[in-house]
């Protein structure tokens, strides 16, 4: 058969299972990244394991969240990560070194390689010909351990890029353009595969954006060959000797196709609240401006910046908006200061943020109140920015440069000759420096992992009970967001590390009266939910907090991928309705039961009988043999620790 | 008699009172500030007054502090200061275009004239001979309402200045060897004129760290002559047509005075938790550090920039130091970008933040718990890092950028080559842009004052009571600054335009149950206070909080120039105990009554009876006649209505 990359590099690292799509597969996991927000929980369960170094090729932990440190939680955090990663054999980049997934393509991602990372955009890293997932810091963990990462086989669909992108339109255009045609649902269980002749005009960068935002698809990954563009790229990073030619093979099989003339692609928003309500910057109404931020792991490489900084140049933001920009990475932050186009952001009315995630994840510049933003990251969820009732819409760094100078959102060719930015190009003039990132050190034995008073020990749960009988203690809707039920943001974030404080947050924007009656709730309690329940960030705090209050069942018309496996690594039992029209018979407060769930899990099929109305319903769990038996044990970590 | 230049200001802006020091005079106001901690509530005020437009020659909203947005709080308050200073003919400086003093200086600032600002460095700008200073809010309103400012007439010092510093050696050290020999309240009812031939060797924005940091002294006020250097830098600004030669007559006449000779300065650290803790380093135990931060209204120009890039040039910050940078302007900002020095720092691993006040008001980069912070900033505070328990020195950008590279404080003459810092100069060559900096409007009847749900009126207080019977609801001791009473930071801040939500912290860092307390106190309360009560920042939200929680009197050794101010303008009485021991005789609780206090307020001399003990003291208080009348009409804003 002839194969496509994605199956290529599934094959070489396969492990158990049949790569046949919808099979549980598991497979060999080569790089691990972790962030801060994601991180501490991560090092915790890595720790309780008693493994003393990593057991992958590389392991890298970022700090790039929690940076503004409006309290001592942060820096503790910080300290604790890098002390951490120093015992156990892994990198450690420092606060101010930029974003996980910028750095990780710099200076790790390997074309064929495989990449698990505890956020849910850690697919960037597909830009040069890799498998990269994200994963719940749980899942993580164990592949530090070297451990096999189980994943459902995915169909592999080919995106076949044609033609060029004109000057002003851009690479966050396409998967904009992409999350327009196949919504934030349509992604679950494939992997995106881009080809065509159109994938050699795109810069590693700009394949960046489009495998970074492909995580809004709710796919597995995406990735692109690797080809002359990503030897270059390498080879500018001093990295050319773990380049390796990756494409598919001539007529190699796919499970479907999609073609993108990219000639054709015009510049586009995401509208509020959701990056899959895209439509044409023509076909939208004049739409007034406060906030604008140029930045994120979506949008923040040098030609990013250098794009922005030339459609400012000379001008200044319009009066009514606040613009911030923030560089992707060190690297790059240091290359716009050497070639002038830092002064050209200053000079414009930029305020410049240091290179980190910030007013993406809502850690910091929330905009005012019902205030409109237009940022280049690659979620605007609902009161993800910080301000409950802000509109946010995502766009390029060309519509966000543009807008920031007329006030409202804007064509680029309506406001700059946009010629001048066809010769703006990735620059190959890269600084290397990898002083701020700290390399693994052979003798680790006086190594002392420092923990601020913060920093709390991972809660565990007992083995699954035979029988649940429990209130449906919240309904929610479809696509509800890990967002949703684990706030982020400034204030909630730096909880991360202290589970019974951040508990009290969950749902917190839903119903802020959720964690209080989860915890009085004698017997725990179920969630009912709609279609793509858990879609968004990759946060096992979605699962770990409603696990610490109580919660034992989440009852779904459907699940998304990563937020699946980390119901299941915190020992919640995921079951979806067998026919979802029984989502509309149950209420909040209605008592639920289900017996013999011992039994049940192993069949997956169970029955819940809804007590307050007297009538009984049919769900369903898609459960590998390996997560039956993690459920059954209370959770991942109880299961491998029984393993090893 | 022969003048100094001090008197002559005075002089010529004298409206009422005789230039005897220790009587209590006004003068005429000429420029105003605020910034935007403080200034919601001075608008707000001058709002209150009815006028149209302010009766000042410059009035400049700033807003510099509350940068962060960690919700939609800071961003509402924003706009509410912009679109309010174009209501009222009041200039509007937009976030990220720098710290108010900084820019005041770069572009406001002119010898001979009086400026009063809502923010204790005010005196900064007296670093190009003007008589600049600090008062509340309420203060700064009624000087926008074209009132006289009233002041206790100042005993002028002489700080006569020889020799030249050394490289290594900075304008810091010397403000840091006055403050190790006047202390924190050494320049209480003083003004320090500096003279002598160590003046000129001096750039502008060296003698902006002498005059900024001068607050920590407790004087009224700093300056220095207007001479050559000052026309050069006001050139440089394109502003020369303000400048007029200023400087003391000869054998000019002071009430004292003090002779630094600059060569003879060496470095030195204000070790924690108080400004006048100085010693030199090299008398310092090893000192190991967490955290360094380069930035703030006290040292953010360029060459204190370039000076710290020079250090770290080609090196990295020690692994276990986190190093932040923030240039104190955008015009700053830029020059460092266009001259390569921004570069270096980003180089070395500094985390370059935007240009806000930032971490120096514990706004971000609050240090991990326990942790050690060395800082360029003016203040070390308890808590008010944001750290309960963090260690803070102060230092110049010359040791904290040699100590960012070592790990401990350490002299930079023991890091670097300190000759390579001879040549660093100030640089005349200024990017002027005040883009950011919005002029006021010829017609302001269409702009509408814009207000977010978190701006709440100005609380006031009816008139004074004429028996005062309560409990002593809190004893503190001495030196309690405004940020113990009324703390800032990162969490708190924000809530500075909402007087109900932000009376929830008064004294939180010594007594979290205060405000619950004298909330549920019938009849209000008293303070009862050591020295110096009231020292540090200018915020009247330390009297305007306590005011709202029902305090009427504090009782006091002594009080703060600003914060005595401030009381008086809200309303409540600060007595001072006749006899200093009394202080010792009163314990929390004990139930304190006033008789007759609108007769005692106009004798000024006050009987207290502790009801509990069954003891009566003597008090007094140093009130002028206008201050009776404010005590009588029950605040500032009441008595000028009635007068308008």
């Amino acid at each position: 058969m002839k194969q496509n990359i994605t199956r290529k590099i599934l094959q070489s690292h396969l492990v158990e299972g049949q790569m046949i799509a919808g099979e549980e597969i598991s497979i060999k996991i080569d790089q691990t990244l972790t962030q801060d927000a994601t991180g501490t929980m991560s090092y915790l369960a890595f720790e309780a394991l008693g493994i003393p170094k990593v057991r992958t090729e590389v392991s890298v932990s970022y700090i790039d969240h929690n940076t503004l440190q409006a309290g001592f939680e942060n820096a503790d955090d910080h300290i604790f990560l890098q002390t951490i990663a120093k015992k156990h054999g892994i990198y450690c980049s420092r606060p101010g070194n930029g974003i996980c997934h910028q750095l990780h393509t710099e200076r790790f991602a390997a074309p064929g390689k495989t990449l698990l990372g505890s956020d849910s955009h850690t697919p960037t890293s597909g830009a040069l010909g890799m498998i990269a997932i994200g994963a719940g810091g749980m899942s993580v963990a164990m592949a530090m351990a070297g451990q096999p990462f189980p994943l459902v086989m995915p169909q592999v669909i080919n995106v076949k890029l044609t033609g060029k992108l004109r000057p002003g339109v851009a690479a966050k255009d396409v998967i904009l353009e992409i999350l327009r045609i196949m919504t934030v649902k349509g992604g679950v269980g494939k992997v995106l595969e881009y080809t065509g002749p159109g994938v050699e005009t795109l810069s590693i960068t700009e394949r960046q954006t489009i495998t970074n935002m492909g995580a809004e698809l709710g796919v597995t990954t995406s990735l692109f060959p690797s080809d002359k563009v990503a030897y270059e790229f390498m080879k500018a990073q001093g990295r050319e000797e773990n380049w390796v030619e990756l494409l598919p093979d001539e007529d190699a099989q796919y499970d479907g196709v999609m073609e993108i003339n990219l000639a054709e692609i015009e510049p586009m928003v995401a509208q509020p609240s959701m990056p899959d309500k895209v439509v044409k910057i023509k076909d939208l109404e004049k739409t007034k401006l406060h906030q604008v931020f140029i930045g994120s792991c979506t949008n923040a490489s040098y030609s990013d910046l250098a794009k922005a900084a030339a459609i400012l140049e000379g001008k200044c933001v319009h009066p009514d908006v606040s613009l911030s920009v923030a560089a992707g990475s060190k690297q790059v932050f240091e290359m716009i200061a050497r070639d002038g186009i830092l002064q050209k952001l200053i000079a414009s009315g930029a305020r410049v943020l240091e290179s980190a995630c910030g007013p993406c994840v809502g850690i910091g510049q929330a905009p005012p109140s019902a205030g409109v933003s237009l940022r280049t990251s690659n979620r605007n969820f609902r009161g993800r920015s910080g301000t409950k009732d802000a509109q946010v819409y995502l766009a390029s760094p060309e519509v966000a440069a543009a807008s920031a100078i007329t006030g409202v959102i804007s064509d680029p060719k309506d406001v700059v000759d946009v010629n001048i930015l066809e010769s703006i190009k990735e620059s190959m003039d890269r600084i290397v420096d990898d002083r701020m990132l700290e390399a693994p050190v052979e003798n680790t034995d006086d190594v002392v992992v420092r923990r601020g008073p913060n920093i709390q020990p991972l809660p565990l749960r007992g083995q699954l009970d035979d029988v649940i009988s429990a209130p449906c203690l919240i309904k929610v809707e479809d696509n509800i967001t890990t967002d949703d039920i684990m706030p982020a943001g400034a204030k909630i974030l730096p909880l991360r590390s202290n589970v019974p404080a951040i508990s009290q947050y969950v749902f917190n924007g839903i119903d802020p009266t959720f964690a209080k009656r989860a915890k009085e709730s004698e017997n725990g309690g179920f969630i009912v939910a709609g279609e793509n329940y858990g879609q968004g960030s990759s946060r096992e705090h979605a699962a770990l907090a409603p696990m610490y209050l109580g919660i034992q069942v989440v009852l779904a018309k459907s699940f998304a991928r990563i937020h699946h496996d980390n119901l299941i690594n915190y020992g919640i039992l995921p079951l979806r309705f067998t026919d979802a029209a029984d989502y509309d018979r149950i209420n909040q407060d209605d008592k639920l039961v289900i017996k013999n769930v011992k039994e049940l899990v192993n069949k997956s099929e169970f029955v819940i009988a809804n007590e307050t109305q007297g009538f009984e319903i049919k769900a369903y769990a898609t459960l590998s043999d390996r997560q039956k038996e993690v459920l059954l044990a209370g959770g991942q970590l109880n299961f491998i620790k029984k393993l090893l």
